[in-house]
């Protein structure tokens, strides 16, 4: 870690006070306060990092706790996405005397705890504007693998969980549930083919999925759940599909299989069929006369 | 990764971009464009992020590619001060439209490969302020192991690699050399105690090993190597001991090995001694009469 910020609290400070809140168990084999941690992975492992920024992610108004637990979702919710357990994150942590570095820590390390991700250090400076970048390292469930968003194929459905839409509106964009239970289980079905978060917007991200996996997608704009308290004076379409932040799967999977596999899934959540690969490029709806046209609908944009 | 920013281009172009110069072999198992990578380790782990903000660790007018290598060089230096390999990296890269992205992640890029360092992946968002987080990890060289700065005991010498001083006046902060083949060298040696890298200035880095491994230190001013450009007509010890951004490595020794140490040491950059480890907790100084008196250098502190 290199420097303070915030809070009246210098970076040796935050060191130790953040080491006072991580659980000892599992020990690394070298942890926080050292140049670098050090740890023995299990096997293959899967890593992320993702970055939420002052102004774009979140407010100058926003509780500096619920920042941090943001941040730490966010990046967790990429593990979800690839079917991992999650073992162990750093923190890089750029922090304006105007926000406690502490209380934004504090977000961070409560939402790892909750998910059994231990916190191995991290970096810190003062900053202009508050930007939280956690890197997170996980590794496969017994009988699962790792689920890349390129495998998908053309004829595979594609389901989601959960509801989405309305999330920067109604403020659910702040406490992502990354769906590491869900995300694990998809990793053990044989019948899933492919997996990824969608953070960008259902109609975005289906998008991605379908260009790595080289096929088109086609998606149902009426099958998609979305929340109950979208805008029903709105386009309650664009808000399911566009709106973005949702942190919820999408998942390819065999459509021989997938009646058995809507049975045997074991959450309470949600589990909708929203559309299917094709194997021409593009990206298709079904509109509500049952017509095929080029897709309306553009994905969430935090730069532009 | 999330969204665009600056250069024209939106993040998939980003992404391309990366994907086009990065090497492929090694290839990971999952690269660039998912939710995560995924690779195979060796053995266990070691792993740091390091990052850096305009206006602190670079100005608005220095060159994007040279802010980009030293993004890279900062954080591969915490693996240098580990005795470590480099493996992989991933960047969160948050950029102002005023700077070019891809000139910036050029930099990175180039850094990482200069230093046999995969990049896997990353994640981009706009924001005010140019902030660069790289996180690295890598692994143990044969025969070698992960030196720790608390493992140092009274008694032993410090040694630091090359010269220090004058890093910010001179600009030599914005090209730091990561003191790699040095740290595995260090890591293969039995009499090698602790390291770390020095980045706060050699006063405040060897009182952090000191604090570390339970003890004092005592430094000897007169015997640190200063670069032969440090301001002669101002204080040199002071602008040595506490100018900070070196990023030399800092190595306690078992100081009845140090001759033998000293004879097989394999590379040209000088090898001094700076000091040794007390059992007196607190930082000391030899004064040029001979002294010893508490340590009157404070090293430098990114944030106050």
């Amino acid at each position: 870690m290199n420097v303070p910020s915030g809070s009246g609290m210098n970076e040796d400070g935050l060191i130790a006070h953040v080491r006072g809140r991580v659980a000892t168990d599992p020990a690394p084999d070298i942890g926080i306060g050292d140049d670098a941690c050090v740890w023995t992975p299990g096997g293959p492992t899967c890593l992320s990092v993702d970055g939420i920024v002052e102004g774009r992610h979140f407010t100058k108004d926003d509780p500096p706790q619920a920042v941090g637990r943001k941040a730490a979702a966010a990046a967790l919710s990429d593990l979800a996405a690839m079917g991992a357990r999650p073992v162990g994150a750093v923190v890089s942590l750029h922090c304006p005397s105007r926000w406690s570095a502490v209380e934004v820590m504090d977000g961070v390390l409560a939402e790892l705890q909750r998910h059994g991700c231990h916190c191995y250090g991290g970096d810190t400076t003062a900053a202009e504007q508050l930007t939280i970048s956690v890197t997170v390292w996980g590794e496969s469930v017994p009988d699962g693998r790792f689920l890349a968003r390129s495998s998908a194929e053309p004829g595979d459905l594609l389901v989601l969980t959960g509801q989405v839409g309305g999330s920067l509106r109604k403020g659910r964009h702040l406490s992502p549930q990354p769906r590491l239970a869900e995300g694990q289980w998809f990793a053990m079905q044989m019948a899933s083919k492919a997996m990824m978060d969608c953070s960008d917007g259902l109609a975005a991200d289906a998008a991605k999925m379908a260009a790595a996996s080289g096929c088109g997608c086609l998606l149902l704009p009426g099958n998609v759940p979305r929340h109950d308290d979208v805008d029903e004076a709105a386009d309650v379409y664009t808000q399911a599909l566009c709106d973005g932040e949702d942190y919820e799967l999408l998942v390819a999977v065999d459509a021989a299989a997938w009646p058995a596999l809507q049975l045997a899934w074991p959450f309470d959540l949600p589990l909708t069929t929203v559309g299917w690969l094709i194997e021409q490029p593009g990206n298709f709806i079904e509109d509500h006369l049952g017509r095929v046209i080029p897709s309306p609908f553009q994905g969430f944009s935090h730069g532009l």
